[in-house]
């Protein structure tokens, strides 16, 4: 919490108050799904309620725990309502909404002054360090091998929910706490839905199927995807997965620190615009990974986030063709002094099966 | 959603900007998980982005499409900022973060008002139709039995991950599109911690074992608790549970239309603090359940909120003893004309393994 603290002076805070969960086991160790951490100048507080107050106990490092009995926002609030003279207090407005801080403004009283917190928390997020990045590889190698072994379960009939079943199964008795997010299969047509979920639909003979799944370690997600063929594939589809294929190693080769999110999601798009396959990729082409599935940076259009080595990406462009469907390829990276590694391991070439 | 739009007037409104998603699926059927639904007086408008082209155009019903290039809170702002004259639109700031609201303001402009929606639509999904409740019970009744075939899976050696896995993969394999929240399987004194994560852990004889698990269907939530002994039970364990399981009955006996949430959370505890024992239940007594796992209302001290016919809710009361362990009983029930009537069919007995 240190370099936070450092960071007080530079948004002209008194206090910094910490309300997205993410971010305040980041900085304490707290996972549990109710708390707010407020850093004064000479103290640390975590308040959260009663269902919390042996967790907290275990988990909590450099904070007091200060357990609520009438609602987090109001103690907040009452806390700062006893403090003498004119108080500055950073929050996060994007994570905070108009009713929460209604109510810490009414409970606080107006000497307190609330002022953007810039995303200081997300921002030392995005760097990872040497603990970080060996549970988000450990994550990442997890899905990996996950991914690699459902393969052979892919046939003609097999629906995309016993699939998605299989995936997530796996990732739990390999000792994952469970899946980052609501694995996607996706098969036929709808592998061009960038985000379907698994129906009960089951998989046919040239069909192409869009798997999405990632793993959670220790707090740290992985994220993964990858595109196969049912049986044997058209031209079409194998030269529109290998447009696809160049497309993400044009983007992993313009990573390195320095340049910005917006360049490695030109890099992605030109390769595409070249096979004038362009209008098909309707998403950026990654995000940050750590604590959350999605963090900053966004590898989006014009992004201007500068890339620092550390970071851990997902790098993921797709095409998706209404009634033919969708392909995707998705590798976790870490950026290195130099440029990036692949965290994910699974094959990339175009499977048949 | 011919009933929001009565309820326009009372709000004093011209318009309501819906965000909440599970709300967004409830009125039009969209499920993605981008989008901004736009009731005004002639024209209903569903907000959402390229990525859910084919989806919204699959799933949407009674709201015309827009995909929005530059943001979903963007489009709505710039849309309402070309309407004639003063308009008031009602919004909800429960769910609109401080950031998205400033966004909207900035781009609509000062000509229109914005009015809390005073949890419209949560009002009206309290009360669930009968294709609601369909689905809800095919919920329930798929927990039940997946709960009850995990069971002969409980032993001294088995891991929580072992069994949170063996549950949420059958809970797929038997038709869930999976699980309504991460499946709890808390044993020895991490049964004390209401709400802990699956973990590594392995079971040990002389163990209590709390399983908290729920499933969807069509988008609709289960949750249902329950919690067993390995091996053979001590009497203060015995006792604990008949205490927990006569408070659950107590609370079921209160549910019928026109009392309040609050009695029925008060009727959980009084049959608690008769043994003494209400010092050790340190959450509320249930909560309604849908498209939501947590949804209005909330069954917690001296809530006022009155309960009416067709109303689906959890009852859970539970205790739990640091050092000792915890134990929680969960039905779903539906409010009937008369009373509620139980939608989990696990037994409700001591369970010994």
């Amino acid at each position: 919490m240190g370099r936070l603290r450092l960071g007080f002076s530079e948004l002209g805070a008194d206090a910094v108050l910490v309300s997205h969960l993410p971010n305040i086991r980041y900085l304490c160790g707290f996972s549990g799904s109710a708390g707010l951490l407020l850093l004064e100048p000479h103290a640390t507080t975590l308040f959260t309620d009663s269902r919390y107050t042996f967790q907290a106990r275990q988990e909590v490092a450099g904070a007091r725990v200060h357990l609520a009995k009438r609602g987090l926002l109001r103690a907040v609030g009452e806390h700062l309502r006893k403090k003498r003279g004119r108080w500055k207090v950073a929050y996060s407005p994007v994570h905070l909404t108009v009713s929460e801080k209604q109510l810490l403004e009414t409970n606080a009283g107006s000497r307190v002054r609330w002022v953007a917190d810039g995303n200081a928390v997300e921002k030392l997020r995005a760097i990872k360090d040497p603990a970080e990045l060996t549970r988000i590889r450990e994550a990442a190698v997890l899905i990996s091998g996950v991914f690699h072994r459902v393969l052979r379960l892919v046939k003609p009939g097999v629906t995309e929910l016993d699939l998605a079943a299989e995936i997530e199964y796996r990732i739990k008795k390999a000792g994952s706490s469970g899946p980052s997010f609501e694995t996607i299969v996706a098969s036929g047509v709808r592998s061009a839905w960038a985000h379907a979920r698994p129906t009960s639909k089951a998989l046919s003979k040239g069909e192409l199927v869009v798997f999405d799944q990632g793993a959670i370690i220790a707090g740290y997600c992985s994220d993964m995807t990858r595109t196969v063929f049912v049986g044997r594939a058209p031209s079409r589809a194998r030269s529109l997965y290998q447009a696809v294929l160049d497309a993400q190693q044009a983007a992993k080769q313009a990573i390195r620190p320095g340049v910005t999110a917006g360049d490695i999601d030109k890099a992605a798009r030109n390769s595409l615009k070249a096979q004038n396959l362009a209008r098909y990729f309707t998403h950026s082409t990654g995000h940050g990974l750590g604590l959350e599935v999605h963090e900053m940076p966004r590898l989006g259009k014009g992004e201007p986030t500068v890339v620092q080595e550390g970071m851990v990406l997902t790098v993921e462009p797709g095409v998706y063709i209404e009634g033919l469907g969708g392909i995707r390829i998705e590798d976790d990276v870490v950026v290195t002094a130099s440029g990036c590694e692949d965290l994910t391991t699974a094959p990339r070439h175009f499977i048949e099966l």
